[in-house]
């Protein structure tokens, strides 16, 4: 059967120009061809094998890894792939290791935060790669608290140097990635000291590892903190721990961009606007609801696939069985996921933009838009995340019992996406810098201050907090305006019922933490919002191909009345839809499955992910899925032989009734 | 520090006797010192230590856990364990293996389904376990729908033997533990074919390994089916697979309790009622939900443990951080987990009454409560896995960055316990199954038949559907008749607004289809309603200790009063409650996650459990995380260098800058 497509009756029932569709979900047709001939590069090159990874020790998957990044590195230099190219090449290999580190957060640490001389100095090195670099502020006791750090910098003016030190446990640097074994500087975070004065967490450049023996130097000790989720996943990477023992470093190695300590032990603030470190932060956190796009994608389309070849009751005189994506209840828990894959990615395309937007801003000394902007990328953020660490374990259950097998692809997945729930702002941490900004914006309504941006809608509050809504038929759920209407008047509700709520208390911080949990859901309102109207603009534009526009707008319904079913609660206690237009939004979305469904197989097709980096034998493109499965069983060490070790030690001794005697 | 308490303090701040919850937990004071005296038993012995799984390959972990399997035999027959201690001492090893299948299942399946002469040749061969067994069911096609199987099972009258036959690869037996290493005989599933006639699966016993050299007989062909989601978890058992070639056993090795073949190959079946099938499933189900509740609370002891130890945020002055446990982001996700955790284990002590119930009603031929049994059963089974499943992963959510190191034991407990939500039935077909029962239920209630049982409420449909809530204030919330009878009536509302909507389908068949979705949230909102009902009745009975009651008493109404906020949206639209008695749930809510707080530690010291079953360096009883962090990362392999190996190939060519003459 190999080479059949055994998913070709799925793809013949497509109502639309899949090619098309690769192009939208890409961006551009530049984007998708960049994209899909990165995918292959990586997909035929043998270094970059995936297939072995869960029978290798930790110390094989780690050296692995680092031939991986080698090559990886060789490659990209050999074929000069541009910037853009080598990203998406490295996204491909799919194998988290220092590579990440270095350049996603080392060298744009140095480029934000360091002088035009510092960077002068480092950044050739870095681009080199002639220093690896990690970027080490979490601490053993401290994660998203970064000014609770204890790690000190206080500068000696009698050697003109700071001296780094971990005068605790607790302050040990832990969880760095790339900072283990491999990594040979870092920016550390610590707090500054000069003349007994603490001004606060900066940033230094420290050399941590000899560069010739790659021996740690002395007053510095360093090691890896140990296995974590999966059987693979991060494992593959040197998360590490580092402490100080009085660990002297020139005083220019402190980044200076933001402010400067002086020969003398002076602190001088620069007149660099601080502000400016948020563009960055806006930056890290769209590239992560662009991931999450990424990854829920890669978990619907593996469920999507299995589910059109996995066959499951229904057969009544011993016919062929039903496909488990014909059940309802299979469409009710894969078909939002689908559709959420599409929304993310939409939200996240408008992110780049507003990134772009902000930046334009920041360089001519605009910081009006940075607070909302700052807000809305922290809860799609959070938002987005949530929901995908969610959706790739849905994923998983849609597979059935053999979801649960590691070659299912969709273990690994998730353990190796669960971290961006945590990591760059832990995803309830962020909702409430979300509903902060929100009170703010209602307190400021009746001062007659416009809301900007994605709070736009706010300025409509007197409409919104009484308004009905229109709908009356369950097609009524189509009309963007109507379903618009829905999701702004929710989360203005929520929002103002949580500023009136926080009235009643006498401590405003007081009852900002007694209404901690409504906050929270008052931030996801907004963040939905955001997400549903984006989705909505987006089809407003000009879309090509057969079809297309058409599909789009079936998903973005889809998203839109699943959420409203999900979060029924909110709409009807905010009075902001009845129970019966729920119950026609219900009767929509089962209507929207139905037409979804045949075109399901070529959606997820749309995504264009290679087989390789799918990494799952239930969702290869072709079908092919039981024979492979046995194939990959076959490969296990436990079945190198067929009588076990351990047999005779363990096994025979009951079966010879020996086991008392046994020495075990 | 070794030796200190942390959490002393949060043990002072307890308002109730700790020792009395442990007997409530148990169950009584007899369970309590059986269930305390085996944990210890296996904490104390070195041979089950399970610090090191992650760092074995899936080779050396299989051979450990066969060396603990017969280690834990071999202590269970010279210490004359009890058969309820050493099931209990086998649930405390902790460690997936052949025992448990061969116990858990294969004895059993000989037990109820075999004649009393095949009992008689059998039982005293697998008792002693001079043969090892397992349960050969699932194939690779086909799961959850056993009339789905294909294996084949011929008789032949010629040879008066089964003729057992894998005719495709879909039909290969997949899935079985203990199968594809250890197993030496199997009860396997096969239809029974007699005279070219199908009478539907049957179970088989059938030896498939030589008994002196251990290899499979001839026509018989097995293996391992490869790695499983986690680190450890599951792969310390040799889930398998297995086919047949036209493998021959004797005409007696088929299970003929209920049914026989002779040796003319006449099929006849036995007067012995069917029904006495399911009473098997109500015990396996009510194992299920009582290991829900063990599960559920050992998440939570190591993230409520860690909850206290950890601060973060909150200082204004370089003083000291707050405990997370004290935000109430925190509480409104943990604290409704901790109250699940105790109501799962009531409604299971309550199940365990049931399944002795309907065995005298079974041995008296009473079988008219066996449908709701089944059903609650089915239902309670799903529900409280899925609730579980979820609840581990959060609790790993609440543990911050750290809970992602395999040392929290967050990742390894979610990927062993994730296959619950599959295995004996997957949780959506299963809740499809109460729903089914519920809406037969609801077509009777106008013949006046009474329903009984957990379903006794929907007598009361007339009350129940027009009701309105009399809650006016915060503390009603406390009334048990009132908050019963929002739990009732919401149930009752869904059900029957189910059944309304079947009526306007011609087709019944084709209308459940369409309406599976919501049908499935009925049978949840029915098995929420029982978990209710049973801890209030928990708490009308005599309850000792000083303090336990009202601990009691306020998390049977967190319980409740989370799920009203989860499942608002159910509330709302069935007219069962107001948003303004929403809001008064909320805020009473708030209020009982105060009390709770300073009893969290003791509550989940309750649950008794060993810092070795725990298997956490962030439950640890005495809090001492740091430190421990710090001495399990120095165990990983990837320590025992400073340089790591693969530095001289992948990383020195970079610094060196001679990657691109490397070879790699």
């Amino acid at each position: 059967m190999e080479g059949d497509d055994n998913l070709a009756h799925e793809r013949n029932k497509a109502e639309f120009d899949v090619n098309e569709m690769k192009i939208v979900w890409a961006g551009s047709r530049q984007a998708f061809e960049v994209s899909n001939r990165m995918s292959r590069l990586v997909a035929s090159d043998p270094v970059f094998d995936k297939s072995n990874r869960a029978v290798m020790t930790r110390k094989e998957l780690f050296k692995n890894t680092l031939r991986k990044s080698a090559h990886a590195w060789k490659l990209i230099n050999e074929l000069r792939l541009s910037d853009e190219e080598s990203v998406i090449f490295k996204y491909f290999m799919d194998q988290p290791g220092f590579l990440d580190l270095h350049w996603r957060m080392f060298v744009p640490a140095i480029k934000g935060q360091g002088t035009e001389e510092q960077k002068q100095k480092w950044l050739p090195l870095a681009n080199k790669m002639q220093i690896i670099g990690c970027y080490a502020q979490t601490e053993l006791g401290h994660g998203s608290n970064v000014q609770g750090l204890e790690t000190t910098a206080t500068f000696d003016p009698q050697t003109d140097q700071f001296i780094l030190h971990s005068p605790t446990q607790t302050s040990s640097k832990w969880w760095p990635g790339g900072l283990g074994k491999v990594s040979t500087h870092a920016v550390v975070y610590a707090r500054l000291i000069t003349n007994g004065k603490d001004h606060g967490v900066h940033g230094f450049i420290v050399q941590l590892r000899d560069l010739d023996d790659h021996s740690p130097l002395p007053g510095i000790t360093i090691g890896d903190i140990g296995v974590k989720f999966g059987n693979g996943a991060y494992n593959s990477m040197d998360n590490g721990f580092l402490m100080f023992d009085k660990f002297r470093i020139p005083r220019d190695q402190m980044l200076m961009r933001l402010s400067k300590v002086t020969r003398e032990g002076k602190y001088v603030p620069s007149d660099v606007p601080r502000q400016l470190m948020y563009g960055t932060m806006v930056s890290v956190r769209q590239t992560i609801v662009s991931n999450a796009s990424i990854a829920m994608a890669r978990a619907v389309c593996i469920a999507t696939r299995y589910s059109a070849v996995r066959r499951q009751f229904g057969s009544q005189n011993g016919g062929i069985e039903t496909q488990v994506i014909d059940y309802k209840t299979q469409q009710n828990r894969l078909f939002p996921l689908l559709a959420s894959a599409y929304a993310f990615r939409f939200v996240g395309e408008w992110l780049k933009w507003l990134y772009t937007d902000v930046t334009q801003r920041l360089e001519a000394s605009d910081f009006a838009t940075l607070p909302e902007a700052h807000a809305c990328t922290a809860g799609l953020k959070s938002m987005t995340t949530s929901a995908t660490s969610d959706g790739i374990e849905e994923c998983r259950k849609l597979c059935g019992g053999h979801g649960y097998l590691w070659c299912s692809g969709l273990p690994e997945l998730f353990a190796v996406y669960v971290p961006a729930c945590t990591y760059e702002g832990d995803n309830v941490v962020l909702q409430l810098q979300v509903a902060r900004f929100l009170m703010k914006t209602v307190a400021q309504l009746s001062s007659g201050k416009a809301p900007a941006g994605t709070t736009a809608y706010m300025g409509r509050a007197k409409h919104l907090l009484h308004c009905h809504s229109s709908i009356r038929k369950a097609e009524d759920w189509l009309n963007p305006a109507m379903v618009l209407e829905a999701f702004e008047a929710r989360a203005l509700r929520m929002a103002v019922s949580c500023a009136n709520n926080l009235k009643k208390f006498e401590n405003q911080e007081q009852g900002f933490s007694e209404l901690l949990a409504d906050l929270v859901e008052a931030g996801i309102a907004h963040c939905q919002l955001i997400v549903v109207s984006k989705f909505i603009a987006k089809l407003e534009g000009d879309i090509k191909g057969k079809g297309v526009k058409n599909q789009l707008k079936n998903l973005c319904y889809i998203y839109a009345l699943h959420l409203i079913h999900k979060h029924l609660g909110d709409f009807l206690s905010t009075n902001t839809i009845t129970p019966e237009q729920a119950s026609l939004a219900n009767n929509q979305l089962r209507s929207l499955y139905s037409q979804l469904r045949p075109n399901a197989v070529a959606l997820v097709d749309a995504f264009d992910y290679t087989d390789h980096y799918l990494g799952s034998v239930l969702g290869r493109y072709d079908g092919n899925v039981y024979p492979k499965l046995f194939e990959e069983a076959l490969k296990d060490p436990l079945n190198d032989s067929v009588v076990p070790d351990g047999y005779h030690e363990y096994i025979r001794p009951f079966i010879k009734q020996h086991l008392r005697s046994a020495r075990l």
